[in-house]
C-alpha cells in the first residue's frame, strides 16, 4: 500500500468571543484538514492547527508523504523536521493504518488501556455574542453558572478555568465559589503565564485548599516557574515550558513542572504523546492533555491518544463543547458521565461529511479575518489594549 | 485475528567456556521459543532467556495470551507486571502483526530509519575446549588473534572486552595491544563492576587514550558509577546499574551512566527499547544495546530494534558469534562488513526450522546441568573459585 493523494483544507468553524490573557477569541475558529488517499483507495483524515502558513507549509510537504508506505512514519518524521507536521500527517497514517487492518487506532498504537476517556469543562470568561448561547461571562457568580452548564450538559467533574483575564483576587473568588457549589470537583485554573512570580505564589496559597488538583502556568519561564514550584505543594502544570521532548530534561532538572500537558498536535503525533507518557513515567512527572480549539477529527485522536496510556490519569482538557460546527458524519462526538467512549472502529473511528467539509471551507474563505489575532480582535472592543506579561 | 496457542519450548545450544567475572559459561547456552499461532493459522516467534524458571513462568503466563488481538499489547503488558515475561510474547505478537500486515516488525514499530544495524565484536578471554575452535585465550597476546579473527571474518570495527578476569593491568594492557594492532577500531571494556571505585578511576586513566568509546559498568552501584564518572571523560555505559524505567530518573540525577545498554529482553520489548529511545533523546543519554547468548530470531529481533531507534548510534553488543549452533531456516544470520541488513520480509523477516528446535529441545533435555552456572562451573577447574566483589 503507497500514498497517493494528499489533500489539505482550510476550514473555519464559529468560535465565541472566549477571554484569555491575550484578549479574546475571533469569530472564527480555524483547522486544517488533511486526508491521505493510498493507491488502493483507502482515505486517512487528520486535523490540525489552522490559517495560511500551515496549509502551505503541509501542501509543501506533501511531496514527502505522496509514494510511502504509511507503515515509514519514522523516516518521514526525520525528513520532515517539524513535529507539528509530522503530527498531522502522522494522525492520518495511522487512519489509514486502522482501516487497512480493521484495528482502532489505539489498537494500532499497542492497544487501549481504557475504553472511556475523562475530560475537563474549559470554563472562559466571556463576551456575550449574537453567535453563541452562553451569554456573558465575565463575574466570578456567572462562572458558576457556566460551570453548572458544562456539568449538567457534559457531565465533567473537573473543571479548568482559563485565568488572567480578571485581576487574581476575582480569579480566585471564582475558584472559591465553584469550590463552594461544588465541594467534590477538582478544580484548575490556566492564567497564561501572566502573573508574576511574587503574584503566582500569593495565589497558590489562597487556592491550596480549594481542590485544585494542580496549577497550570502561573508565570513564565523555566526559572520561574520552578521558583513557584518551590513555594507551594500544588503541582504545576504546563504547556507553555515544556512543550517538546528537547525541554524535559531542563525542565526535570529544575523542578519547573510536575505535570506536562501534552498535545499531540504540537510534540508529533500520536505516538509522540505516547512516547511523552514514557517520559513522564521514567521521570515521575505527571501527564494531562493540552486543547486549542479544534474539531471532531481532533476530538477522536485525542481519545485514542489517551486511551493508550496508562499514567495519562488526569481528565483532558478540550475546548470541543465551545465549538457548534464540526465535520464528522453523523454529528459531533459525545460525553457521558464527563468522558468520550473511545471510537472502536477501524482507524479513528470516526467519518468526515464532505458537504459538512464544504461547508466550513466556504467559511474559511469568505470569513472577514486572515488568521487568529486574539489581540486584534480584542483592540476593537478596547482600543488601547495590550497584552501584558506581567499584567498583575 | 485472536490467539489461539501459544507453544513455549526450551533450547539449549552449544556454548564454548568463555570467562567473565562470576566464572565461565556452561557448555550450553539455554533460551526459550515463544511461539503463538493464530486462530487464521499464522504462527509468531519470539525468543528469550532460557532455564525451567522462565519457560515456567511462560507457561503460566499463557492464559493471558490465547484469545487476545495480537494489536492488544498494553493490557497483555500491565497485566503480566513483568517486563521480561512481556517482552517474550511481545517479539511474537509484532512478528504475527508483521506477517498478517505483509509489513516487517520495523514497520510495524514505526519504521526503520537505517536498513544495516553496526554491531561490535564480544571479546573474551576463554579456555580451550573440544567443542569450540578458538583456542586457549588467556593473555593480551592471544586476545589480539581472536580480535583479529572477528574483523575477517564478521567485518567488526567496534571490539567490547569482557573485562573483570585478568587482574587490571593486564585487561588495560590487553587494550593497549588492540587499539595499537587496530588503530581506527573502536573499543570497550566491560569487567561486570568487579573493580573499586579506585581501581576504576585508575584504570580510566589508563585507557583514555585508547579510542575506548565507552567504559562500562566498571563498578557497582549507581553512586560509585557515579564516582567513577566525575573523575573521567569516557563516557560511562551500563546495563547493570539502569535496567528498567525505573532507574532512569536516579540514574539521570546522579550521572551514574552515560550510555544506557538497552535490551529488548529485559525492558519490557521492542516497543519499551523505542521508548528507551526517546528517554535517552530527552535526556541526552548515549543507547546501544546489551547482549546474552541467543539465537537467531533474538538476532532479527535486535536488528529490528535498532533500526527504528535515530538515536542507536553504538554498534550494538552480540553473542551471536559464539553461538554455532541455531534454529532459523536457511541457517545463521550473517554479517557483512561489520552490520546485519535488516531483514524486510513480513514480522521478523526470519523462519525457524522444526528440525533445528527439536534438536536443541532434545539437547536441552540431554544436556547434564540445570541451569546457567557460571560460578558452579568454574569451581569444577578452580575448587574454592569464589565470585569476589571488588576483586580488584
Amino acid at each position: 500500500v503507497r500514498v497517493s493523494d494528499v489533500r489539505i483544507t482550510s476550514l473555519a468553524a464559529t468560535d465565541p468571543p472566549l477571554r484569555n490573557s491575550w484578549g479574546v477569541h475571533e469569530p472564527y475558529v480555524l483547522r486544517t484538514l488533511i486526508e491521505i488517499t493510498t493507491d488502493d483507495g483507502l482515505v486517512g483524515y487528520g486535523e490540525t492547527y489552522g490559517g495560511e502558513a500551515i496549509a502551505r507549509d503541509l501542501r509543501g510537504a506533501a511531496a514527502n508523504v505522496v509514494g510511502m508506505n504509511p507503515y515509514a512514519m519514522e523516516p518521514l518524521r526525520l525528513r520532515l523536521r517539524s513535529a507539528r507536521l509530522f503530527a498531522a500527517f502522522e494522525v492520518a497514517l495511522l487512519d489509514i493504518i486502522g482501516k487497512a487492518t480493521g484495528e482502532s487506532v489505539s489498537e494500532i498504537l499497542g492497544g487501549r488501556v481504557r475504553n472511556r476517556v475523562e475530560f475537563s469543562s474549559y470554563l472562559f470568561y466571556k463576551y456575550a455574542s449574537d453567535y453563541d448561547d452562553w451569554g456573558e461571562v465575565m463575574t466570578p457568580e456567572a462562572m458558576v453558572g457556566e460551570t453548572r452548564r458544562f456539568r449538567e450538559q457534559y457531565g465533567f467533574r473537573t473543571h479548568k478555568l482559563k485565568g488572567g483575564v480578571l485581576p487574581p483576587d476575582e480569579e480566585v473568588e471564582t475558584l472559591r465559589l465553584l469550590h463552594r457549589e461544588f465541594p467534590g470537583d477538582k478544580l484548575r485554573i490556566d492564567p497564561n503565564a501572566v502573573w508574576s512570580v511574587e503574584t503566582s505564589i500569593r495565589v497558590a496559597r489562597q487556592i491550596e485548599d480549594l481542590n485544585v488538583e494542580y496549577y497550570e502556568d502561573p508565570t513564565w519561564g523555566l526559572a520561574g516557574m520552578a521558583m513557584v514550584a518551590e513555594k507551594t505543594h500544588l503541582p504545576l502544570a504546563t504547556n507553555m515550558v515544556v512543550t517538546q521532548f528537547e525541554h524535559v530534561a531542563e525542565g526535570a532538572r529544575l523542578g519547573a513542572a510536575q505535570v506536562i500537558l501534552g498535545d499531540h498536535h504540537g510534540w508529533g503525533g500520536l505516538r509522540a504523546f505516547k512516547s511523552l507518557g514514557e517520559i513522564c513515567y521514567a521521570l515521575h512527572l505527571g501527564l494531562s492533555q493540552h486543547s486549542n480549539n479544534h474539531l471532531g477529527i481532533s476530538m477522536a485522536a485525542m481519545a485514542h491518544a489517551a486511551a493508550v496510556v496508562p499514567n495519562c490519569l488526569y481528565a483532558s482538557d478540550t475546548h470541543y463543547p465551545w465549538q457548534t460546527e464540526d465535520i464528522l458524519k453523523g454529528g459531533k462526538l459525545k460525553f457521558t458521565d464527563g468522558a468520550l467512549e473511545v471510537p472502536t472502529g477501524p482507524g479513528l473511528g470516526v467519518d468526515v461529511d464532505p458537504e459538512l467539509v464544504g461547508r466550513l471551507a466556504e467559511q474559511y474563505k469568505s470569513r472577514p479575518a486572515s488568521g487568529r489575532d486574539d489581540v486584534a480582535e480584542m483592540r476593537k472592543r478596547v482600543g488601547d489594549w495590550l497584552p501584558m506579561k506581567p499584567r498583575w
